[in-house]
């Protein structure tokens, strides 16, 4: 059986420094945080989990990293804040398009990726993933990465370079590598201006391609189901 | 009523002078050739469509441009050849991820995108759209452009840089923007041991989100509605 690390926090146990944290900052600044990723217990098992605190404190959604089929359980991943409808993912998550055209079609404005890619795939594959993710959805895409530490010693480099792309896929604020405090606008409406000026959604042909929301599928399914099964 | 262009050619009447010069060419070489696209005319309608010539000179696919939902007929797009399963779009198709997914769920090792980009958004988006399209879906990728022409009395300027992108998103061939022969290699076997390296497609999570190639489904659904009307 696998070992619990100490450092993983029981986030609705009450006793999570971060979530603790966070939800001290939220609340006395009244903002929205997306509070990058920690390693949550539950139920016997650790996550790798990102929340987002609204701006009296409290957890507003949490995301669980999608990883391997059946080995998680999905939290709700997106919610409405009084920034906008977000959504999250976590680092490897990023390499999935259906994702992010899931929270397309739920209406999310910004997708948020608290991410720790290295050297390697980070420099060939980040700058492409995010730009990638908010030009073919139409969207914001917010990259949050820790910053290097060359002095590491470890085999996994950090690449730093957190990044808000606009919908045209445009840089609209970059990190170096190094560690610092990154500030960036979003014009929500430009989300509908690219929209307008190229209707993709509309363009894409639902006669020959559909992408299915499994759970919301899977939930009517079990509404008609039911509706059948009940005496007329 | 639209009128045809006079230069719009009927690919299967027997004188379409550029599927003519293609055949005579393949034939004569005795390879495939992905063979760019041309005004189609066919049931007094016209398509911009591609096709795949064989190494006999007979043609092996077509595709036409998917553009507005409802206005074109769908023919397959996508053909076992001497060199590889080849998925085909044209320009604007690339923007649409669901297609090239489609691509990989039918075995495609290429996808050949024949292209106009403009300047504008040529520069922006183009080198992003056929790098993703690659490494999502873990394939080549070919994209080929007119040369750019300086004097072209248009606003529609061409960018050219046709290229070939490995599964990767590298950079296996590129041309500039004039004219030129490009010749890029593709080690098939690349495909497979990225694959390995990285199982996107084992990794993803099909109790969340599924892509659904409508046009087998519904055969699907049909064969099913037929057994259940079927007596028994």
């Amino acid at each position: 059986m696998e070992t619990l690390p100490s450092y993983a926090e029981d986030i609705y146990g009450g006793d999570s420094p971060s979530i603790s944290m966070l939800s001290e900052v939220a609340a006395a600044r009244k903002i929205t945080i997306v509070g990058g990723s920690i390693p949550e217990k539950a139920s016997g098992k650790v996550f790798n989990t990102c929340c987002v605190i609204g701006p009296d404190g409290q957890i507003l959604a949490e995301h669980r990293k999608i990883d391997i089929p059946g080995d998680i359980t999905l939290k709700e991943s997106d919610t409405f804040t009084d920034v906008g409808r977000i959504g999250i993912g976590i680092c490897h998550d990023i390499r999935f398009p259906e994702l992010a055209m899931l929270y397309r079609s739920k209406g999310a404005h910004l997708i948020c990726y608290p991410s720790a890619f290295n050297m390697s795939t980070g420099e060939l594959l980040w700058d492409l993933m995010q730009k990638s993710r908010a030009v073919d959805n139409q969207l914001f895409v917010a990259t949050c990465s820790p910053a290097r530490d060359p002095n590491a010693n470890s085999d996994y480099m950090i690449r730093g370079h957190s990044s808000l792309i606009g919908p045209f896929g445009e840089v609209l604020a970059a990190a170096g590598h190094e560690e610092a405090t990154v500030i960036g606008g979003m014009d929500l409406s430009t989300i509908q201006s690219t929209r307008e000026n190229l209707p993709l959604e509309m363009q894409s042909r639902g006669d020959l391609y559909r992408l299915v929301d499994v759970l919301v599928n899977d939930s009517m399914k079990s509404r008609s189901d039911l509706c059948r099964e009940m005496p007329a």
